[in-house]
């Protein structure tokens, strides 16, 4: 915007540039940004740049550290005869908030598409073919879409052939929603997977 | 979050503190920030700095600028016998974005609230009383509720003593609303300020 400070519109720039931050947020943003503290404002810019220069892949599960093996891998309270095998690495933060698994993870870093470019070798499958020995339990826990399911299948192949026990996440009615607004192809796999009580 | 590496926590933290965007959504920008390059991630961060540095308040009508005076102060073509005075900086935009005002504006800096102890010299209302010459025309911007209202009474009543227009922005239906839609309060408005055709 021409009456707007090339700083501020670069700024604007800058956030718009963000996933869910459209044009008018972006600007709602940089004029919270001017009217900040200074100190403040630095220490966002600073986490910026720290997070870039210190964060990368843990050398085992591919998740998020600091170190060269994350907390969740050097955990000696952890499971680690069950891998949760996950798309990303946000996913890993997806289950830890619930406090429900006690296993370890492996981070595939995508799905498989062919039309992407994105082969077998593109993701940390070897690696994880690489950790799993036999008499472990590994639970494929991909999205539930059409990628999701594709490299589930392909893993599901590959992996058969070891002495290991293979899951995927339940599926079926989530906690707390009402019949009416599921899909059909929900409600089919809720009965086919019917549990007794 | 225990098993995130501290920068990252820190950027969520960070993120966190912006307005509109809660924990959430920060997590899910500073994922992104750890996909995305490096040297973009510091161009964000390096306009927080620079639009800190750079930007401050025009000397003339309080906006935001990198200079002593303004874009818009500096420009001959506008008309500086009409002042639109608004709550803050961003109003500009606001009114900018129309491209239907070629007057000059006036920031107040914010509202009357003597309960936050914000009082008239709080304000930069005496600037406002410097610039503002006989026969000039001053339209009071200030918003619609409570704060605004009182701001624009209070400036109504030290700017009559002068020889000036004194305007207030219109208030009626808003371009292509629904009458069921509109409170009581609008619609006596609009009705007291109807106009002939």
């Amino acid at each position: 915007m021409k009456s707007l400070p090339n700083s501020a519109n670069q700024l604007i720039k800058e956030f718009s540039n963000l996933p869910g931050i459209g044009r008018k947020t972006a600007q709602r943003l940089t004029f919270h940004i001017l009217k900040t503290d200074t100190e403040r404002v630095s220490n966002l810019s600073n986490a910026l740049i720290n997070i870039k220069e210190r964060v990368h892949s843990c050398k085992i599960c591919y998740g998020i550290t600091e170190e060269k093996i994350c907390s969740i891998c050097k955990d000696p309270d952890r499971n680690e005869n069950i891998i949760c095998v996950v798309e990303n690495s946000y996913d890993i933060i997806i289950f830890e908030k619930t406090n429900g698994f006690q296993g370890k993870y492996h981070v595939l870093g995508g799905t498989l598409s062919p039309l992407d470019g994105v082969g077998p070798e593109e993701l940390n499958i070897e690696s994880l073919l690489n950790r799993v020995t036999s008499g472990m339990e590994v639970v494929l826990a991909t999205n539930s879409n059409v990628e999701g399911e594709t490299t589930a299948l392909y893993l599901t192949k590959i992996l058969s052939k070891k002495q290991i026990i293979l899951s995927r996440l339940a599926r079926g009615i989530p906690i707390g929603s009402d019949l009416g607004y599921m899909d059909s192809a929900t409600l089919v796999r809720a009965m086919e997977g019917r549990t007794s009580v």
